[in-house]
C-alpha cells in the first residue's frame, strides 16, 4: 500500500486518488497519523492539481463521516435548507427560514459566523435579546419537528474533519480551490438529515467568487457532488457587487429581515428571499414549479403566517418573540451620523466588499474568528444604485456608539459609493438572479 | 506589511518574494510564528510555481544565517569542497579529500548518511574502526589546518533552518523542486568557510535526477545561485545508471576507495575521482587547468602521499590508521555467496537502483534516518557494462552475515543486470563524466 506521502505525491503529480485513498487520508489526519502539515501540503496540491468529482464527493463523503449525522427522518415532511457562500447585507436566512417553513417545509439550518467582510447569520439572530444558537441536536430535532424551522451554529460532533481542515486551509492560503470548497460546505450540510439543498453563490466585490464563471463552475461543481450524495440540490447565482438591502450590521439585519416577513423591506431582498424561497418549495415537494412557490410565499408574508413561525422559533430558542411586532426592542445605536454625497449625480455603484469593511470597522463584525461583534452598530443605506443624487444629499447612515469618532468611517463610507455623472445615461446593472442551475 | 499567509499566496499566485519577505518567513519558521503546516504550504506553492534565482539565492542566504557560519579565513591556503547529489557506490568522497589535500588544497567537507538507495560517506567512514564524525567545530578547524582535510557530519548548529525544512519536505512530497534542492545544498556548503565547491550531480537510474536534462538545471541553478554568493563554483554531471566502482557497502566501499589512493581500483571512480578532483584543484589556484590538475593528483596516487594523508586524517579523528596498507582490518561479512547468470550473453546494463535497494534490504543502508547500518555487508560487482558472460558464471559476490538468508538478495541482484544476446551489438553506453558546467 502507498505512503501517506505517496499519497502527497499523486496529488502532486495530477494523478486522480481513489475514494479509499483519500478516506485513509481523512482518518489519518483524525487520528494525527497524517500530519497538518501533510494535509496542508496536500491542500495546496488540490490547488494547483484540482480534484475530480468522484474525489470530490469521496472528500465530501469522508468529512461527512468524520463526525455524527443528524437523522431527521423521522420528523414528517420534506426537510430542505439554504447555503449562502456569503456577502454583506446578506440576512436572506432569517425571513427564508420562517417564510418555507410557514409554506410546509421543514428547514433544519446550521449557519455561520460573520468573517472578514461578510457577516453571518448567528451574529444576526444573537442581536435578539435572549436568542440561542448553541442548542444541542435533540433540541434541535424537537424544534425542527414542532416549529418547522431552526437555526443553529455548527457542532463540534458535525463533520469535525471539516472543521479541522478549514482552519488549515485558512492560514495557509489553500481556501480558494472549488473542490475544496465544494466538500466543506456539502459535508456540513449533509449532515444536516436534510433531503434537499438550495444553494446561493454570490458573485461580485462582495463575494468570494469575484466573477460569474468562477461562481457558476462552483455552484455546478456543488449541484453535481450533492446529487451524487442523493440529494436533490440547486443553485442561483445572485448578485453581490453592491450590499443586499439596506442594512449592514447586525440587530438593523434583523429588523429589515423582519420588515419582509411583515410584508414589506427592500425590493432586491424580497426578490432574492422569493426566489430562493420559491426553489426550496420545488425541491421540498410543496409545490410543482416555482411561480406557484413566490405566490405561496408572498401569501405567507402577507398573512404574516411567516412572521407568526419566527415568533415561535425566537420563543423555542430562548429568544423575545415580541421583537417580531417591535423591531425597537432589538439594540439600538445611540447615535445616527449621516453620510453625505460631496457630489451630485446617479449613484452608479455601492462597494459591497468596502460598505462590508467599513462595518467591520466600525464593530459590527470580525477580523478573526472568536471575536466578539457589537449587535448595534452598523450602516444603513439611504439611495439604491441608480438613484439621482444631490449635493448634500444623504448617502448613508452611520450607527455608532457614543464613543466612536464618525469621521473616518464617514470618509470611508462616502467613498464606497461611485457617484457617476448624470449626463453618463443609466449604469448597466448586473440582474439580482444571474443565473439558476 | 503582508501577513505571512499573504506571502504563502503570492508566491501560490506566482509571484516574487522579495529578499526581505524570504527571510521574514524563514525567520518566522525558525520562531515558531510560520507554523511547519504553513511553510509545507509554500513549499508545496514552490514545487508548483518555481523560485527565481534572487528568491533561491535570498533562501539559500536565509538559511546559512538561520546559523553559524565556520570561519577558516585564518587557515593559510585555498579550502575547498566537493558535493555529490548521491549515488549507489559513490565512495568518491573518500579517496577525493586525502588526494587533493595532498596536492595542496585544503579539504574541509561535511557530509551526509546513506538514505534509501543512495549511500552516505559517514557510513563509509565508520566502517573505519574507532573513527569519529562527529567532532566539534574546532576540532574540525584543526585537523583542517593541520592534516589539510577533515571529514564531519552535519553539526546541529549549521544551518539549522535547512534541517528543519528538510525533515518537513520528506514527508510532504516536497524534495523534488530545484530551487529548494539549491537553497539546501547551498546553505550547508556555504557554512563551512569554503572558497569553492564543486558539485557532482549524478544523472541516472541510481541518482535524484533521472534525466540529463533535470541534472543540468540543477547543476546550472547551482552554480549561478553559488558564484552569486561570492564562491568559486563548478558542477560536473556524471552518470550514476550503472553503481560506481565495484562495491556497494560501507567497509567495503572503504577498501575500494583506498585502492584508488593506493594507486589501483577500477577505471570508472579513478576516472571520476580524477575529474572532480583536477577542477577542484583548479578552483583552488594549484594548478591552472584541468590537465595539470589530473596529472598532479595521479602523482599523489603514485607516491603514496594521498594514501598518508588519508592515515593522518583517521588518526585525526580518532579511527585506526593501520587499514589503509591493512585493509583487511575492516569490518568483513562471515559469507561470499556468488550470484550467477542465469543466461549468456553482454551485460547490457546494471540497474543501480536496484543494486543500491537490494544493499539497504541486506542492511548496508536505511529507508528512515537514524537507523543502524551493518559496516561489513554489500555487495561486489564481478563484471561490468560491456562484459561477456557465460551461463553460471560470477555476477556478484553477496558479502553477508551467518544468520542471513542469500536465496531472495540473489534473485533480486540477478534482476538487476540486464544481459543481452551476444548478437545484439554493443551497447550504446552513457560517457562517465557527461558534461561540465
Amino acid at each position: 500500500m502507498e505512503s501517506l506521502v505517496d499519497l502527497i505525491a499523486r496529488k502532486r503529480d495530477g494523478k486522480e486518488l481513489t475514494r479509499e485513498q483519500i478516506e485513509r487520508v481523512v482518518a489519518a489526519h483524525a487520528d494525527g497519523t497524517f500530519a497538518d502539515y501533510q494535509m496542508s501540503a496536500l491542500c495546496m496540491a488540490i490547488y494547483f492539481q484540482g480534484m475530480t468529482e468522484p474525489e470530490t464527493a469521496a472528500l465530501t463523503q469522508a468529512m461527512l463521516r468524520s463526525g455524527e449525522e443528524i437523522d431527521l427522518s423521522d420528523i414528517p415532511g420534506s426537510k430542505v435548507d439554504k447555503h449562502s457562500t456569503g456577502g454583506v447585507g446578506d440576512k436572506v436566512s432569517l425571513c427564508l427560514a420562517p417564510l418555507v417553513a410557514a409554506c410546509g417545509v421543514r428547514v433544519p439550518m446550521i449557519s455561520g459566523r460573520g468573517l472578514g467582510h461578510t457577516g453571518g447569520t448567528l451574529d444576526k439572530l444573537e442581536s435578539i435579546p435572549g436568542f440561542s444558537v448553541d442548542l444541542d441536536v435533540p433540541t434541535f430535532r424537537r424544534i425542527v419537528s414542532e416549529v418547522g424551522a431552526c437555526l443553529i451554529g455548527q457542532t463540534a460532533l458535525l463533520a469535525p474533519a471539516d472543521k479541522r481542515i478549514y482552519a488549515l486551509r485558512d492560514v495557509t492560503a489553500t481556501v480558494d480551490s472549488i473542490p475544496l470548497i465544494v466538500a466543506s460546505i456539502l459535508s456540513k450540510k449533509l449532515a444536516e438529515g436534510i433531503d434537499g439543498l438550495v444553494l446561493d453563490v454570490k458573485v461580485g466585490r462582495g463575494a468570494f467568487m469575484k466573477s460569474a464563471a468562477s461562481a457558476r463552475e462552483l455552484a455546478a461543481a456543488l449541484v453535481r457532488v450533492g446529487v451524487a450524495a442523493g440529494k436533490r440540490v440547486s443553485a442561483l447565482l445572485t448578485d453581490m457587487s453592491a450590499p443586499l438591502g439596506r442594512t449592514v450590521g447586525n440587530a438593523i439585519e434583523t429588523r429589515e429581515a423582519i420588515e419582509v416577513l411583515r410584508g414589506g423591506g427592500p425590493e432586491d431582498l424580497v426578490a432574492v428571499t422569493l426566489a430562493l424561497g420559491a426553489q426550496m418549495l420545488v425541491l421540498g415537494g410543496a409545490v410543482d414549479e416555482r411561480a406557484a412557490g413566490e405566490e405561496r410565499l408572498r401569501a405567507a408574508m402577507a398573512d404574516g403566517s411567516g412572521a407568526r413561525l419566527f415568533e415561535r422559533m425566537i420563543e423555542a430558542q430562548g429568544g423575545e418573540p415580541r421583537v417580531v411586532e417591535h423591531p425597537e426592542l432589538l439594540p439600538r445605536a445611540e447615535r445616527l451620523e449621516p453620510v453625505r454625497a460631496a457630489s451630485a449625480g446617479v449613484v452608479a455603484g455601492i462597494d459591497a466588499l468596502e460598505i462590508g469593511l467599513s462595518a467591520v470597522a466600525m464593530g459590527a463584525g470580525r477580523t478573526r474568528a472568536g471575536q466578539a461583534v457589537d449587535p448595534a452598530v452598523g450602516i444603513e443605506l439611504c439611495c439604491r444604485r441608480g438613484d439621482a443624487i444631490e449635493v448634500g444629499q444623504e448617502l448613508a447612515l452611520l450607527h455608532l456608539r457614543d464613543q466612536a469618532d464618525p469621521e473616518a468611517f464617514r470618509t470611508r463610507v462616502r467613498g464606497a459609493f461611485a457617484i457617476a455623472d448624470e449626463g453618463a445615461g443609466p449604469a448597466e446593472l448586473t440582474p439580482l438572479i444571474i443565473d439558476r442551475l
